[in-house]
């Protein structure tokens, strides 16, 4: 992978050089002559071109790519019960390796360099991930209802030999909700993860439905619940957070934990609302995630954007979540949540960017770059995408992309 | 303008050829032999492609794509008194005429061949119109605010004069809201309509504060008021009606008056949301919007679809507006309600068309088309735009698309 010099590219208000090697931008300055690069620097030219952060998607099930469109518009027990789970049950191993690489070709194409997963089948991922040069954090999934006892204990090996998995992957421990996972293993999975260094994902408070369960079953609501039982803390990120009282805001805050924005999934599944304005009063940080394919229908960052920024607005009035703010879930926060030095275009960070084409009609006339991203524009803008050094897309295209198209075509002849 | 045989594409669940000639659908059949089609026909090749009817933009501010990303996230009244009014109050006829452009560029890079349009300079905009090849139902705006005795017996005028446009063109009478123009002018502009066979386009209840000025002025809701002066009728089409009272549905039933959802503008300027659920079940026929670039801000008719659906979705239950049905409301309601005999692929109709990639990501797996197109696609998977019999649209690429662009950014750049 050679070094790369983008020359003269619009990054905020100015033109600038930048120079990325050995996976970061090593320097951003106005000029960089051809004399400070190593010979085998590639030169890019970034003439009407600006250069911004990609997105860090932090909710989804990758290999749900397989499931789109497979059932929509019903409520959420029918289309789980008799449609989604049934289908998922014949998935094989092989059929996740697909849906995943899948997933993160729709994922480049729109913009997106990292994911964070919740599936089964990790190892098929995990291998998806690094053929495909994204970077993703990779859920080892809890889910007592769906497991046996041995297979909880292969997490739990797998977690422990595996912390340190690859320079673009870290994995997370993911019990999957409150209703699926028990006292005694939901410890377990917030001591590992804590001893591990490692990110606990879950899904909380999606549901009104989840909420009155949890209520009835142990007193307290899901938020109070967790906390009770140790588990909310910094590297806790919690997908959805819909249903919340006044107490459960506060606990989130003091336990500074980050929550997962899915507007698009929970309207489609008619979930409720996120309370924008009320958490971001009390400062909670706040990523941008797709959730899965099969409840989207798609993996699109930036079609996320304006469903989290017009969803907030209809109820809490235009001025709540502007371009800039959700263009900042759906980058810096989602990074840093899950600890990836990267989602700003800085010295030092990892050299992950999108190019955008300033001569895209959608960016025209150019008032302020950032809105035209947000509201107005779509993947055909992006005419690069770089993640840890390397051009994952140009010309429109991804390596392998025919190959992996026709195997999932298979897939859904046979299903 | 050759006739065109499109072999072997995929219509619903069939493949077909089908003979487009004179601008119409003039034959769809199992096989079209090349003999039976005259010499100079063009023949494309359907394979691995989907035909389904192309976008009927039912309400739309077409040069507003000038503006753009110029204000957002702000209050409806500033928005418009600090920052769109004073840069509109600068706009010439010159840069009403590329803004036009921009606006269908950008529609049919989107798939969209139809806009209703209520603007100025009207006469720019149907330049434009003309010249790219798509329809448009052009406004003649009256607004009693902004504009002077002379301009309106103007409008009348030219209402009189030019009522057959233009083949691919309509004239409509769009008195601008129940708060800008009276009972005399409002009943003239309805005698007007009425005897030249045109339709009649207005916002109406678009916000809680135009609803209850209305009740104080006149002691009617904007729906009721409108049916007092004799303006409702079967030919009448109204944007936005949001704040409707249960006899405000009743009398919009009786009347057969068309509504036109614009679900993203009304999110982004906190407007409130259609009930959808009420106006279904009293059968009042809706179709869809995108409003102007400004409050939107792009014109994609595909993403206002998956707005609709999951704005519906999020208090009225999962099974409100069905992809299906909001298809519909895209299509068949768009045309239907400009009197365009077209939103359907059948022999007899307008040729107009989409052609599907169903080879890009988003169209896999295709377990249903019309799901993927509502809730999964994006611009990159139109292959082909057909208007009117012609091809507006083919290799991403449409004619002066170039020139266009410049001229925009010249208008930015001095604003």
């Amino acid at each position: 992978m050679p070094p790369l010099l983008i020359k003269s590219v619009w990054k905020d208000h100015d033109l600038v050089d930048i120079f990325i090697n050995e996976h970061y931008f090593q320097k951003i300055a106005k000029s960089i002559s051809l004399d400070e690069v190593p010979k085998n620097t590639r030169v890019i030219d970034g003439a009407e071109k600006a250069i911004i952060p990609p997105f860090y998607n932090a909710h989804t099930h990758a290999a749900m790519t397989l499931l789109r469109g497979y059932a929509d518009d019903m409520s959420l027990f029918k289309w789980l019960s008799e449609y989604i789970w049934p289908l998922e049950a014949k998935l094989t191993r092989e059929d996740v390796y697909w849906g995943s690489r899948l997933a993160i070709l729709e994922m480049i194409k729109s913009g997106t360099v990292f994911f964070s997963d919740m599936y089964w089948n990790r190892e098929e991922t995990i291998r998806a991930v690094i053929e495909m040069g994204v970077r993703a954090t990779i859920g080892v999934t809890f889910a007592e209802n769906l497991m046996s006892p041995k297979s909880i204990e292969d997490n739990f090996d797998f977690l422990e030999k595996n912390a340190a998995c690859h320079e673009r992957i870290q994995l997370a421990v993911m019990p999957h909700a409150v209703y699926t996972v028990g006292d005694v293993l939901w410890r377990r999975c917030a001591e590992t993860a804590q001893r591990l260094g490692l990110v606990l994902h879950t899904h909380l408070a999606e549901t009104t439905e989840e909420v009155e369960n949890c209520i009835q079953k142990t007193g307290k609501t899901p938020v109070q619940y967790l906390d009770s039982l140790g588990v909310l803390n910094q590297n806790v990120v919690l997908a959805h957070a819909i249903h919340l009282t006044p107490e459960d805001i506060d606990i989130l805050q003091k336990r500074d934990v980050t929550l997962v924005h899915n507007p698009s999934s929970n309207m489609k599944l008619s979930s409720g609302k996120m309370n924008i304005s009320a958490l971001m009063k009390a400062g909670i940080p706040i990523a941008l995630g797709t959730d899965g394919a099969s409840s989207n229908n798609n993996l699109d960052m930036r079609e996320e954007m304006k469903f989290a920024a017009l969803l907030a607005k209809v109820d809490g009035g235009p001025e709540l979540l502007s371009a800039d703010e959700v263009f900042h879930m759906a980058t810096v926060q989602g990074s840093r949540a899950y600890q990836v030095n990267a989602g700003l275009i800085e010295e030092g960070k990892l050299a992950d960017a999108i190019l955008l084409d300033l001569n895209n009609e959608r960016l025209i006339p150019n008032h302020h770059l950032v809105s035209n991203w947000v509201y107005a524009a779509d993947a055909r803008c992006i005419d690069k995408v770089i993640c840890h050094g390397q051009i994952l897309m140009e010309n429109k295209s991804v390596e392998n992309e025919i190959e992996i198209l026709e195997r999932v075509k298979k897939f859904a002849a046979k299903n």
